[in-house]
């Protein structure tokens, strides 16, 4: 017996699955893949390294970021020093647009579904390597504000059709709260920290963000007035009518026109025709939108990069987990890498943390550990070729598609394949003896009703399809 | 404007695709990940990042492995110094399954299609960041030889998917290589470089595989017989037939059952069916099959790892392009990890290099930079609900599925839309002005031809479906 000399216990933070969750993972992005494509935005991937001057010149935290080196590098020298791995995937797109700028057509649609690595500390629901799912589109010198109105449909498919229960799709305009601010008089410098506290409003509660308005030099009743604009009350109901009544200043209108031609157009996106429009189906997705759908001026999202459009994602019944996918439109994608004004509005899906916690509350099921749902046994390892027919039988299929089917490969008792199919979760599962093989016929196992039906091998296809209510 | 002051100029060995090579990259994807599924393969992921010490407990070469690092370390420390990035996905894999032994089921089929990075020095054709993706079976204590002969058709119909030309799947035992290089007077330690000057023959040609043999101490007339069963005449007719004939030793023999077991088995894999038997389809097939497949002895990849089946893929028109499949059958995948045996055997595509080769080579063609086949224009922007319409009757589609569309959002003079279909390569537009749409009425370009029809919109699904061969 050799010996074993390494340890394989988990590194914090770098998360990998069983095969049952990491299937639920992979129906997860091509559902998100396949909305994305619906919507014509185009697949592109970027290297995991990036020069690190390209990562930092964001102004991130040197903390966050993985430099590499070579293994075998002497202390003190390090040829790929000027190396490091991404921490987003907004940078490398910046730099990617920049780079390709001739080659591209614009507006650019893209979408980018790869890991992002950050030097976070150890601790529970950090992650130091996690997906991101992303579109953006960019314009060149300007982009309609369309875009902005298309993309809270594309989150409102995703997440309906990923089925994890209600959410709020919220949406503001950063001018409309800027302007606000400005009103209340606060200059270039003091606008970064009234920003930041009223972006924790949600974490840190009213009274905590009364103070620090306060700290910002707000005098107390304008503080008063702020702590409406993002309180449930002002955003529920007619929130555009109430908005438009305001007179502020140009920035202010300006965001509040915005804002209406977004909610507005938004709806005109969804999936409905003239031929569907009075169908339940079509109904009952109108209305879901507009219960899922509502301006929100309390949804805030970072300080200095969006300047319009700004969309935050939140779960009704399990508000703890925060923003499950947020983003905005920024006046300049690529500032540092190309003199071409950029305007771009785009959305991300933090996957990797969203999926865990959904598991870990039980919104998320990963029940089986299979992706073919058809197992066919090998009762008698001599008849091996009979076997092999069937599992081709299933998988040749008929005008319907195709049946993905395993085949036991192993010669082992018939108990311990039942237990393995059991164990992996098949919901059907092929017998046959030598008896039943030379009169053409199998036994068909319905796992999780616990019946059997013995059919002919003509009959197998459309009979297992009818017992297969959705094969992927 | 502001100032660029970031160097965006590629990073050598870190490839990055423009969408129309990315979208001809997603698909070979989702073909090979399709294959693997329809076989049984279950998805897993494993982390970027593994321990140092996992990683080179292969005895990999130090200088190939990146390490991480923080940036913000200072001189000398290094917080993650125990963490590297991965630089295939076996040792992982060998990890992963020693890890979670006791939560997986046996035999443990797997696929994983993921990066991996290699300290290469910059170079053409030589990458530092490529995708593998690879299957595997691994037993508990044992495997059956049922396994190996399951892997030359999966070989088989990825390629051949693939439509990129003739190609051959070599298959040899390592035994029965072994057992002749035994049995001309190598012992434990001559062995390896015999093994090594063999697996060179391709590259190195005959004289100097004949010399480097000749060193590792083995007498003319056995150089000449060695030669003699890795050359092209030895390999092709009834290459069983004539290795049955041979009386060497015992463990030749066993290679040589292995392997008539796995080239006589692997045909019945063939997805074929007896009412499909007598068809031209399966016909071409088998035929197809029966071509590609072939014992080649030459075939050795590697020294210790493969104890038994070995497979290595090339293409008839393009030898230089090397192996773009390879692998083979292992005693024991985790010995360093776990003290259960895991006999296995499993199969790598290099998919980067395999691309890059494909698309120089003028046989993988990159031709639209569009998923969505269809672009509906915006000729009057003040009707974008009817534009939005006609795209949402596209989505919706009809009882034959859905057609992705995407939408000019843009306010743009309709000669720059059409400039921007042409560039992406949509095959259908669709344009319309008032007074098409108020009577329902659209027209539909085929791009490709140059061609346009007026249609009524409740036609308009069913019209440009004939258009499209083929909606992904």
């Amino acid at each position: 017996m050799d010996t074993i000399r390494t340890n394989v216990s988990k590194i914090s933070g770098f998360p990998e699955f069983l095969p049952n969750v990491q299937i639920a993972m992979v129906r997860a992005m091509d559902l998100i893949r396949d909305t994305y494509e619906s919507f014509g935005f185009l697949p592109i991937e970027t290297p995991a390294v990036e020069r690190a001057e390209t990562l930092l010149s964001k102004g991130v935290s040197e903390k966050e970021v993985y430099g590499l080196r070579r293994m075998s590098a002497q202390e003190g020298e390090n040829p790929d020093k000027d190396l490091a791995l991404r921490f987003d995937l907004t940078v490398p797109l910046a730099r990617y647009v920049a780079e390709h700028e001739h080659d591209l057509t614009f507006p650019f649609r893209r979408y980018q579904i790869q890991p992002v690595w950050r030097g976070e500390r150890a601790q529970k629901g950090r992650f130091r390597q996690f997906y991101q799912c992303d579109i953006d589109v960019i314009g060149k010198d300007q982009l309609s504000l369309n875009n902005d109105a298309e993309i809270p449909v594309i989150i409102f498919q995703i997440f309906r059709r990923m089925g994890i229960g209600p959410f709020t799709i919220g949406v503001s305009n950063r001018k409309v709260l800027e302007a606000l601010l400005r009103h209340a008089g606060l200059d270039d410098v003091s606008i970064g920290p009234a920003f930041a506290a009223l972006d924790d409003l949600h974490k840190k509660g009213a009274e905590a963000t009364r103070a620090r308005l306060l700290e910002c030099g707000i005098g107390e009743r304008a503080v008063d007035e702020l702590m409406t604009y993002v309180s449930k009350d002002f955003n529920s109901g007619d929130v555009i009518g109430r908005l438009k009544q305001m007179k502020i200043n140009a920035l202010f209108e300006e965001g509040v026109k915005e804002l209406e031609y977004v909610v507005r157009t938004a709806p005109l996106h969804l999936p409905i025709t003239r031929e569907s429009l009075a169908t339940p189906n079509a109904l009952e997705m109108r209305d879901a939108f507009a219960a899922s759908f509502r301006i929100d001026l309390s949804v805030i999202r970072g300080l200095d990069y969006y300047t319009g459009t700004i969309y935050e994602t939140t779960l009704d019944n399990y508000p703890g987990v925060g923003s499950i996918c947020s983003g905005g439109r920024y006046a300049n994608l690529a500032s540092l890498f190309t003199k071409t004004k950029l305007p771009g509005v785009g959305i991300s899906i933090g996957l990797t943390r969203l999926a865990s916690q959904l598991i870990e509350a039980g919104v998320l099921k990963a029940e089986t550990s299979t992706v073919a749902q058809v197992l066919v046994t090998v009762q008698v390892p001599e008849e091996y070729q009979g076997y092999v027919a069937i599992a081709n039988r299933l998988r040749v299929g008929d005008a319907n598609g195709s049946i993905p089917a395993e085949l036991y490969n192993e010669s082992a008792p018939l108990k311990k394949q039942l237990t393995y199919a059991e164990r992996k979760g098949f919901p059907v599962v092929i017998v046959a003896n030598s008896e039943e093989l030379s009169r053409d016929r199998v036994r068909v196992k319905n796992m999780k009703f616990r019946q059997e039906q013995e059919v002919t091998i003509p009959q197998l296809v459309s009979f297992v399809r009818q017992l297969l209510p959705e094969i992927p």
